[in-house]
């Protein structure tokens, strides 16, 4: 199917267009993350000419691709495209804490890279407005600060982020379209309009000194969508005919078979439901983001002569912004304001809310909760929670869920009904991509090791060969030119921790520490000891915080302050004065004797005082 | 469908066969667990003749049932059937703590109730060999010792773990089959055969003077079931035509529509896979107790030349026991030792492993994590994850999965493949149960909130009246005779944490220092003052924990260091000794200063030596 190029006489490479000098590689910084070569697909990838035997072809000026975000994890894109002494970004995003980063906010990437080589950087390109692609803008725009190109809706939620952060004054933000093609350097990037579960994405087609590169951004083929075009597949067919050097492609549904389902179907499950709601309040749970599925609630909630509300900040935010610039349209006065809900009758509202994935401080749980201050949930309320939980949040959908069914609420969850489709294309609409593009490599991205083996699989079953498929991770440096893609280094890249106000102030040994804290708490002993006799002045006093209830373990805890009271005169009395020995041997003993009486592994920490 | 029982003159209430005096009601203690009234159905329940006007019919002695656990949580079952003086449990199992519960091993039911009642306990029925239905026998051993009933193998897995605790010698455990009838005061226990995905299952039906109340213990219908007999539905239904007073029925599948797959299918693509598999090794994770699953690797693997190993600490255990007791019927020389394994190529072999929920220390994990001694994964091997994750180790398992994906293995996992089947009901089973035994009154059992009212609906839909459904609570006292179903009272229930050695004595305050610790760390301030002068002597200083990299915060430190000191001073100033007050106003500086710094609320623990 993807038949290798010709072999063409070996000539000088070709300087790039802006005549800046190629320079060969990537700086090679150390790889802080070592993994093993990815498999099945190698880390070398070479078309049938260039395997082998010696290349003949015309090498032209390689590209690098360095993704330093996006890989072996769901979230945190972000990928530089290097060519000569020109680079620029594709997305920008953040990625949520997994369970065990116990504190964390958010992680960011770690910029190490972008801040090393600034002087290439020559813009920020965001293929949609989620978090999870722009979501890091404001720590980078702190160390870089370039020209940043998203469609109209992009750069609305941008504009909003920039605000909170206090940046809004400093950054440069460029409105494009689809079609619209934006230089940078020796390499330009032009935007194809792709379906997702966000109005206004856009997916890139990179045309370099080597060729034409396709990231899709996250996407879906939706021929039915709500508002807006279908994806542009007439301009993914004409780049394949031309030929596509490398695609590079959203693996996140590369597991499920078949194809995702238009949102339009949605929209037919709200016009069922509303209809069985009939008498009764109707609320709502969804993704902020999601404004065709804002519109196609207003919509049912105008044929059903409801007002419509919202509540949660988020929702509050996305909605205005998406009224403000024109993609929720909705006549005036069927919004109402969350305060005047009471005003009407309850089977005249639908209240639109955040917290379909069960967060613990979302409107959604407040209300099931009975926290909300103006909501009341009551057997009179119908309730659509129309989101899909996220891997991980299943449990706190399942409370959400039992809280309201307790007030006495209908609730309409998971598969009841279809009242979520995932923003993502799956395995059908993957091998479409791959089979209109027609690329020589192909990288799959966005995804755990998991999607992106899968989404491997599908593109060697449209013909791609395995040899030309590369598995990457982040912090690599991918090079690809005519002839071969291969791994040439590694540069720094990983997760920075963003705690409140702190970025990169919690790392690898903070989070060690709050882990051991959450399991088995920590005790403390308290001493004062006299320099010049070495005699004990005050103490030892020990204190305890989330190990056992101290009233019922009175015995437990005298005893062990007896302990550490022998092993420290013990210390004294043979003349040890050394601070770290003494607290050495409190530790060792009192943490054998605690593990004795309760097979559990405390945090002991000896504080020794000297007057 | 369900008609109402004709009204019959009201004679006085006959004493039970045994004669003891019936007492009215079970001990009213405080209520631990303060929940609303459960909705749809009500907590008293009426049949039409009892409802409104005065019953006429012949009140029979009531039995009060009463669960301390399994009801709005999904393990931990227990129940206590009381009638008169008489009382018996069924089942005694323990939950797993939830993500929150931090540092808990696991959670075992309240026996407060049981205790002050032990006179009543006549016995303990169990109806399988399931930790959440025998895990918490041993705790309650220690406190009360009555005779405990099960079936063959249940009875061999409890030997097993009381042994572990040292106290094999002291349980009376007898064995029972299927359709043998047990006394239990003026109560008796009939055993009736059920399909589950451990062998050797049983619901039991409980005659007493009231009626006869059918317990379903965890279920499917499985019509084609590995070994052992199908569920004994013809018993269902000649208890159903004599009339069931009651009917408790497992609520685990309630959400799901159609009938579980009976357990040969998954042999089925057992079949399929291990063809697939030629030449490689093969290695299949599954749940130690699923000895149907066991067997039919077992079956696959003589079919295909191969021997077999076991591996993890509880299927060596449930293996071993399950071929003594016969359950696992293999012949000689087809399992061997797992330090054997490398004695065959590896096509040869097939390794049965314990991990398949991605528990971070089970053996699946550690030859994921390369971190197994015995067995290295390679590209040779082919993995089979016979399970689907459980709510919340959805996140384990993809990390399983990647890790042994990178290593190059071929893995087989989730709804690839049908290599798994559930061991509960789905609607059309339950609705089978309902149908065959048509119970006057219902309640679901096991299970959350959310299952417990979808098993409700589905016995409307069969024709129960609302009225006659109670979704009950744990701790509730729920009184049946033959008029009628209702909440009588509460008494003490709840779970109580195991943790280490430790039983009970981590509770809420421990917890919630520990999710604090979690969180945001600590910092500890200690000072040493003169009692006389009240003079700082030592200190303040200030250590923290779990809150910053300490290195890259030292200025933060030492600001606040200063601030404690200028607080401390503020209190020895103004002559203030007492403290409480000055470790409060320490607190309160420092808490105030580090959230405006940084955002976050560490714990912040102020210690005062006094000299």
């Amino acid at each position: 199917m993807l038949a290798a190029e010709p072999a063409k006489p070996v000539k000088k490479e070709p300087a790039p267009k802006r005549g800046r000098p190629a320079k060969p590689a990537a700086e090679k910084a150390p790889a802080k993350r070592g993994r093993p070569a990815a498999k099945p697909a190698s880390g070398t990838a070479k078309t049938a000419a260039g395997n082998g035997k010696k290349s003949r072809a015309a090498r032209k000026t390689p590209v690098r691709i360095i993704p330093l975000g996006g890989l072996h994890e769901v979230g945190k894109n972000i990928t530089v495209y290097e060519c000569g002494q020109d680079a620029f970004l594709v997305d920008c995003g953040m990625g949520f804490p997994d369970a065990d980063m116990l504190g964390v906010d958010l992680v960011i990437p770690d910029f190490t890279y972008l801040e090393k080589n600034a002087d290439k950087i020559r813009g920020i390109v965001i293929t949609h407005g989620h978090e999870d692609h722009i979501g890091s803008i404001p720590y980078l725009l702190r160390k870089i600060n370039v020209p940043i190109y998203g469609t109209k809706l992009a750069i609305g939620l941008i504009e909003g982020k920039l605000k909170e952060h206090g940046l809004l004054g400093k950054a440069d933000l460029r409105v494009i379209t689809p079609k619209q093609t934006v230089k940078m350097g020796c390499m330009s990037v032009e935007f194809i309009r792709v379906n997702h579960s966000i109005p206004d994405s856009v997916g890139v087609a990179i045309h370099t000194p080597a060729g034409v590169i396709v990231y899709t951004g996250d996407f879906k083929v939706d021929f039915s969508p709500i508002e807006g075009d279908i994806i542009d597949l007439a301009r993914f067919a004409e780049l394949g005919s031309k030929g596509v050097l490398c695609l590079l492609s959203d693996s996140t549904n590369a597991e499920r078979p078949g194809s995702t389902m238009s949102e339009s179907k949605v929209g037919q499950s709200f016009n069922t439901l509303f209809n069985r709601a009939e008498g009764k309040r109707i609320i709502v749970a969804t993704f902020s983001s999601n404004i065709h599925r804002i519109q196609q609630i207003a919509d049912n909630a105008m044929k059903y002569g409801r007002k419509v509300a919202v509540s949660g900040r988020s929702m509050i935010n996305v909605v205005g912004k998406a009224m403000e610039l024109g993609y929720l349209k909705v006549p005036d006065g069927l919004f109402i304001d969350i305060d005047a809900i009471n005003r009407y009758p309850a089977d005249k509202i639908v209240l639109i809310t955040t917290g379909s994935q069960g967060e613990p401080l979302s409107a959604l749980s407040r209300m099931a909760s009975s926290d909300h201050r103006k909501v009341s949930v009551t057997p009179n309320d119908f309730i659509i929670i129309s989101a899909t939980p996220i891997p991980g949040n299943e449990k706190h959908v399942t409370r959400v869920v039992n809280d309201l069914l307790k007030l006495g609420a209908e609730v309409i969850y998971e598969k009841m009904y279809e009242v979520h489709v995932s923003g993502h294309a799956c395995q059908d609409e993957l091998k479409l991509i791959l089979s209109l593009t027609k690329p020589k490599f192909f990288i799959p991205v966005h995804g755990e090791y998991k999607h992106l083996v899968a989404h491997a699989h599908l593109a060697q079953s449209v013909g791609i060969p395995p040899s030309n498929i590369l598995i990457g991770d982040i912090g690599q440096v991918i090079q690809v030119d005519n002839v071969e893609m291969k791994v040439i280094g590694n540069v720094e890249a990983g997760g920075v921790f963003v705690d409140g106000l702190g970025v990169g102030d919690v790392g690898s040994i903070v989070i060690r520490d709050r882990k051991r804290l959450a399991q088995d708490g920590l005790i403390i002993i308290v001493a004062t000891i006299e320099k010049e006799t070495g005699a004990c002045m005050a103490g030892p006093d020990i204190v305890s915080r989330g190990f056992v209830y101290v009233r019922e373990s009175e015995e437990l805890m005298e005893e062990a302050r007896l302990l550490v009271k022998k092993a420290l005169n013990q210390c004294l009395d043979s003349g040890i004065r050394d601070w770290t020995t003494m607290k050495n041997s409190i530790k060792d003993a009192l943490s054998s004797f605690i593990y004795r009486k309760t097979k559990r592994s405390p945090m002991i920490l000896p504080i020794m005082m000297e007057i």
